[in-house]
């Protein structure tokens, strides 16, 4: 299987590695940017593009994991290839594709990815929808040799899961950056909490979140939560945080 | 070293079980609830009690671990001991105690205790402060033998600490429950979040959460953010809470 690896981000990155470390065979890597091209290409064996005309038209799959408004145009460059178009994107239809190509997907990770930092991409959810049942089933057999969780889903539970996402990733990730706001403030290190954080992510793998909430909103300890928001005093956006959330604990537990 | 339990909630529980597996002598297990209190106390041979007055006198460490509105009370039975009297709140002055008996201290582990899941102690850190060196010093050999990482912080600094906590356990679990109404709503199992959960809270094991922020409101993909607020507009709690995030995102980043 030839394959196209077209972006050079975080996704991309990973994803190549992956799909390399499989055996499979990537030819080219395209991105905008020759910097990066070069350097992704180098890292799975393939030949770097800057050009979407040099393209090859003969591959069997081409992985688009660019920037979700970039993708129509990329779609566009690749009209009236045979091989199979996918994307990786959570919010993108799988529309914008078939609107240009004849066989489309989506291949869409569900996890969050950084460049440096190396995915098992085993244990990442793999998300695939495609315009039939033939390129269903080779999007399939791609996504479970690389994951041993690959989920079907449509376009709209797709977009649906990228919302939960939002808060159980980008929210909680922002949450921590808060708490680490109000240690600095007080000249305590970061690290006296990271333990927290962990335990708090592994006591749901056996349960769900509604039913290990604690904390003082969820037991109505009003003394606490006052004392806090006094705390939050000159902390305006932490506090108008700590009090919606709070408001909402106490909504759904009342 | 006698030790006396004063409570039989989590914080208890995993506390009283961990120290009697060093080989510590806990001679009683007080709550008011008898079930609780003969619970607890069968699992680290400790006589139970229900009464304050069956209280001995000749303990050398008193654990108070019960609801913060109720230690100011536990301590006034304790008028007159001579062991030492910590208690195990974040949020508690020291001076609750130190009002009531001659020796008195903190003994606060940061982490979110279940009853029925085991804690490695050894991993929890515990943050300690007494009313005096020679106590102190008690406090302290105790804590490290339960724990490798002991901090000795003062009353301030735990109160931040324990609202830094807030932000990085109790809301983030929150946003985790959210973050299923959503995966519900749309008949899509929590299983498949939890890698990406996981890997949130890993992520930061090595960085600062501001260095690792991703997701549409940081990237300021507003079409992104449209998308998603449209997709709230009939859970209208999920709606300003997106918005209240995303927005305080946009703002530390901009």
């Amino acid at each position: 299987m030839k394959i196209v690896l077209i972006g050079s981000g975080n996704v991309a990155t990973q994803m190549g590695l992956s799909i390399r470390a499989l055996g499979e065979n990537i030819v080219q890597v395209y991105s905008q940017n020759i910097k990066n091209a070069i350097q992704l290409a180098g890292q799975v064996d393939a030949v770097p593009v800057t050009d979407y005309k040099k393209i090859s038209r003969e591959a069997d799959l081409y992985i688009i994991s660019i920037k979700d408004d970039a993708i129509a145009h990329a779609a566009e460059a690749l009209k009236g290839v045979d091989g199979l178009v996918v994307h990786t994107a959570g919010t993108v239809d799988l529309t914008v594709l078939s609107a240009q190509v004849k066989n489309a997907g989506v291949f869409y990770p569900l996890q969050t990815f950084s460049k440096t930092r190396p995915v098992n991409f085993k244990t990442v959810p793999l998300c695939i929808e495609a315009t039939d049942k033939t390129q269903l089933e080779v999007l399939k057999k791609m996504a479970q040799r690389l994951s041993q969780q690959v989920y079907e889903l449509n376009g709209e539970k797709r977009k649906a899961l990228h919302l939960a996402a939002v808060f159980a990733c980008n929210f909680t990730n922002h949450l921590y950056a808060l708490s680490n706001q109000i240690l600095e403030k007080n000249h305590i290190d970061f690290e006296i909490i990271r333990p927290l954080i962990i335990e708090t992510a592994e006591k749901i793998a056996h349960n769900l979140p509604e039913n290990v909430q604690t904390g003082p909103a969820v037991r109505g300890d009003e003394e606490t939560i006052n004392t806090h928001l006094t705390a939050l005093k000159r902390m305006p956006e932490l506090y108008n945080i700590y009090q919606t959330l709070s408001n909402s604990i106490k909504k759904t537990y009342k």
